[in-house]
């Protein structure tokens, strides 16, 4: 019988990918260090620690300098941090643009968030968030060339292949952006991801579920989907489209879905449908702040809207705890302020239809990052596409 | 912001795992290697490399001898599978117990299986399985010292916390069963693992999808479960349950489950209630290889049987596509020699419901490896536990 191969581990790019990022692991733990202890520290030749070293050098990763070790010349490898190196994340929604800039060792040294009019375009988008890029950068004290990049989130799917939106994204207007379109724009190396995959690397990444292996991230808003960390990674499948929640059936002759399907969870579970049924009810317009603002009044409709929705939710979550397992699912997006109002609902359905070891083993709980998840996920993307991983405090 | 650690890359344990996992594959892909071309190979010191094979030689795995290399004396380190080291899955059904017998080159060299009573104690099941493990070492003509480990599938979930069996398992005689307990048993070491893990396994190993990074295996039998192969590797998860989708709800006023709940995939699309319902439509005892020979006969009432379950298992795969985009996804189990009888309503199911680009992008197709799968799973899962990895034919 035939033998082919699986991904092999030996494969000589994804060694020194793997090597490149065993030193800098090293250097974010240990701090600036000679090549021979770095050898000693990670098992490597002295030859593979000299080239990989200058490879990084010319990234501007890392920067070198004579020292002298046990009475002997040595070259001493820091980490540019120390010169000041940031990571940025930016986050596109429906009504706001958030960037965050943060150092190689995980602080954040700067933040904004802007409120932009509905309908704006792609381009008009990325105009706004490049000023506020060159205005943030300034105001943290940071030159544009120590950015190592920019990890930029939108709510849509992004095929992997290309680096491009695609079709299903709650901005209609950015279907058929690139990597390549976002980096002319912000003159910078860009990474760009769904939003709730970034949600699920924040979480994973900063408070109280760091370290946590295995995340499953539920982003309730105009739109549902979910981000997926597994083994202590973004988990992308085939093509990058994971998390699609959004169009799980619910009811099999539930309203018309923008999906072309009916009865989808996002018929029955999103901001987008919890606003149109209470304004209707209410007769006049209702924003996503609203809901929040009425159920914590105690407004019986807003209320069982929420419920409702809460408890769909927690079937489709069922599901996914059913199949993959998860250590800790954690709900984001705007109604994380409802906490236990939209929680319980959601445990009440997670406890009805997943197999009962598994909501005995799962941890559901709401997001305290609140919307400041999707832009910390870019700038931690960014870190992480540079080997640069967070050690302990 | 304290940050915590992920899953550090340079722990130390996890270091050395990886470090034996690349000289192993190194061994595998190249043969007997020096250890200077094995430290060059990998980019690994000489002390690392030094250090490792002995670990390895004292487990068996490798053995060493005095060679010259460039008119220098050297350590040729050998793969002990040219001493003949094998490998052995064995998968327990309902009704069968399987054996097969693997080199370290992934060949198959022994292969047999028994028919066993309905409701046989583990126990039984499991001196069956020693002596058919006994006889075919025999006849293979391998000693028993020659074994790495025994592959075992169950039809059941595996708290890898404990090694055990868990409630949920289709043969409930088997709750409860430690790895401890098999291992007494084969007087061997064991892996054991849910029989759905260990098809997607094997199916990402031999045969047409060898290779293939992102697989997920629907086993449909007497239960219907998924196994995960994820970047390459099998994924299990928090505590090892993953693939649990038979009880993802299908009619919300359905047949009971066995699980508690009602209206479970399982009680729509499972060997089961196939089974049930056609031996009361026929009036009299209809078995798993009837069905497959009734439809194959055009028999209308098992046509209609096995096209509702088709679908409503391609319903439950649109929602595992939606959420782990895999690149392919194989339908194995007792009803695997249907073909296209059953793939067709399955592929409809798929096509209703899962998100479009998801449905162009994802191959959907039968196992080629059939009832053989598990125990083909089961001898991989011991090679891979041994960092020893298919190559390239």
């Amino acid at each position: 019988m035939p033998v082919r191969p699986t991904r092999n581990p030996g494969s000589q790019s994804a060694l020194r990918l793997s090597n490149q990022q065993r030193i800098l692991s090293n250097l974010v733990s240990s701090g600036p260090t000679t090549q021979a202890d770095i050898a000693r520290n990670t098992g490597l030749s002295n030859a593979t620690v000299s080239n990989i070293v200058k490879v990084l050098v010319e990234r501007g990763l890392v920067s070198t300098s004579p020292t002298t070790s046990s009475g002997r010349r040595a070259q001493l490898v820091s980490l540019k941090s120390t010169d000041g190196a940031v990571s940025v994340g930016i986050d596109f929604g429906r009504r706001h643009v958030r960037i965050i800039v943060a150092t190689v060792d995980y602080r954040v040294i700067g933040e904004k968030d802007v409120e932009i009019p509905l309908g704006y375009t792609a381009a008009e988008a990325l105009d706004i968030a490049a000023n506020l890029l060159t205005s943030t950068l300034l105001q943290a004290g940071v030159q544009r060339s120590a950015v190592l990049g920019v990890g930029v989130g939108v709510p849509g799917p992004i095929d992997s292949r290309t680096g491009t939106v695609v079709k299903g994204a709650i901005l209609p207007e950015w279907v058929g952006v690139t990597v390549r379109m976002v980096e002319e724009s912000f003159e910078l190396p860009v990474y760009l991801e769904n939003d709730a995959n970034l949600g699920a690397l924040a979480e994973s990444t900063w408070g109280p579920h760091a370290g946590t292996p295995t995340v499953v991230f539920i982003k309730v808003g105009t739109g549902i989907g979910a981000g997926l960390i597994f083994n202590g990674r973004p988990f992308l499948g085939h093509i990058g489209l994971t998390g699609e929640i959004g169009h799980t059936p619910i009811h099999e002759h539930g309203l018309l879905c923008r999906c072309g399907n009916r009865g989808c969870l996002e018929t029955v579970a999103s901001t987008a449908i919890m606003i149109d049924m209470l304004s209707r009810a209410l007769d006049r317009p209702v924003r996503t702040r609203d809901i929040v603002r009425l159920v914590l009044a105690g407004d019986e409709r807003a209320i069982r809207v929420v419920d409702d929705a809460g408890f769909a939710v927690g079937r489709s979550i069922a599901a996914i705890a059913n199949l993959v397992n998860p250590h800790t699912i954690i709900v984001g997006g705007p109604l994380a302020d409802l906490g236990e109002m939209l929680l319980s609902p959601i445990r009440r359905g997670l406890q009805r239809y997943a197999v009962p070891m598994i909501v005995e083993t799962t941890e559901l709980v709401m997001s305290s990052l609140g919307e400041r998840a999707e832009a910390l996920g870019g700038a931690a993307l960014v870190l992480q596409h540079s080997g640069i991983h967070p050690t302990l405090s």
